[in-house]
């Protein structure tokens, strides 16, 4: 069915694995989608490759990105600027290639409202209890941080509701292959399939 | 996600190969789903089975269904009725199959606006002029039926979008891996999942 790119964006609590499931769907389907490159005011780390990682920006180039409507949705960390580059997008979904954006819920329903047509993904963990132990289990965070990401997931979570999907992550393969056939299926929404409604219409008639 | 089951319906035009599909996707993914049988008052054919083609009924019967609402839906077709029994569908829902149902396009409305929550898909042909040699290889209609089949296609097709999703039938295999897809994606819609978000909310503030 429809042939143009999707935009799906994933969020979901910290700790969830969504940042493992979507390097497993790139791997696994990768000729289908393309990983959203996001700007960038922070500088590279070492290793870190313009364009793959991200589109390093100077403070001023940013902000002409932001003047000039070429983000999708930016935000600021600390005292970096992060935002979504939408000609790189827009010209993938007209080659057919799904994008995956991995935002926050702030700035998905933020494209969303912009962008309506855009899929959006909300990557639940089998449990708190299991979020919390994951949380502790990746043992890079004191017992602080894990309170402060538990209760912002709290927080977070009154926003659900506006997601599309939820997909609980507790097998990975099974929750690769779910987010995988979620948008695939968006790609036979009616909606998203006007042209060739009118054109077998326009073929009827004229039989 | 959602284990409760889906209600599917699934319309197309005459000689679209909807009922080779369904028939396909029940022989693959028989344990997922359930066909509705349709109640009706015509008189069984030989070799036709009570509660597997049909719930056979007299005309009192069947009307005394429609006064107890006890019929999803219900046209008539020369001098006969048909309908789709409530219950039947209702508990095999509430046993975690998926139904699958199929039925033209007014009675798939009508559903639809009775159970908000029903998915609607509809199957497309390649193009118009396959229809029309579909039509005429099954070798079973004259000219003037197969015209007027092609009238109805016409007359049908203004209300394509008002179906959930379309698929179009090419190759066979591929449209009941779609039709499957579709509806296991559905699964995961956050609306059918409320319970799910309400339980994570309810752990995430008690932990």
């Amino acid at each position: 069915m429809s042939k143009k790119g999707i935009l799906t964006v994933i969020s979901g609590f910290a700790g969830t694995g969504k940042g493992t499931i979507i390097k497993r769907l790139i791997s696994s389907y990768g000729s289908r989608y393309t990983l959203s490159v996001s700007a960038t005011t922070r500088k590279p780390r070492p290793g870190e490759i313009e364009g793959k990682e991200y589109f390093f920006k100077s403070v001023e180039e940013f902000q002409e990105m932001i003047e000039k409507d070429e983000l999708l949705e930016h935000a600021q960390y600390v005292d970096n600027f992060y935002g979504t580059p939408k000609n790189f997008i827009m010209n993938e979904m007209d080659n057919g290639k799904d994008i995956i954006l991995e935002i926050e819920i702030q700035g998905a329903l933020k494209v969303k409202e912009k962008y309506p047509d855009t899929v959006l993904v909300f990557v639940l963990p089998p449990s708190a209890e299991e979020l919390r132990r994951r949380l502790v289990s990746r043992g890079t965070e004191d017992e602080a941080t894990i309170q402060a990401r538990l209760a912002r997931a709290c927080e977070e979570s009154t926003e659900m509701e506006k997601y599309d999907y939820i997909i609980e992550n507790g097998v990975l393969d099974e929750s690769v292959n779910e987010i995988h056939r979620v948008i695939q299926s968006e790609h036979c929404r009616t909606f998203r399939n006007i042209d060739r409604i009118n054109t077998i219409k326009e073929e009827l008639k004229s039989l």
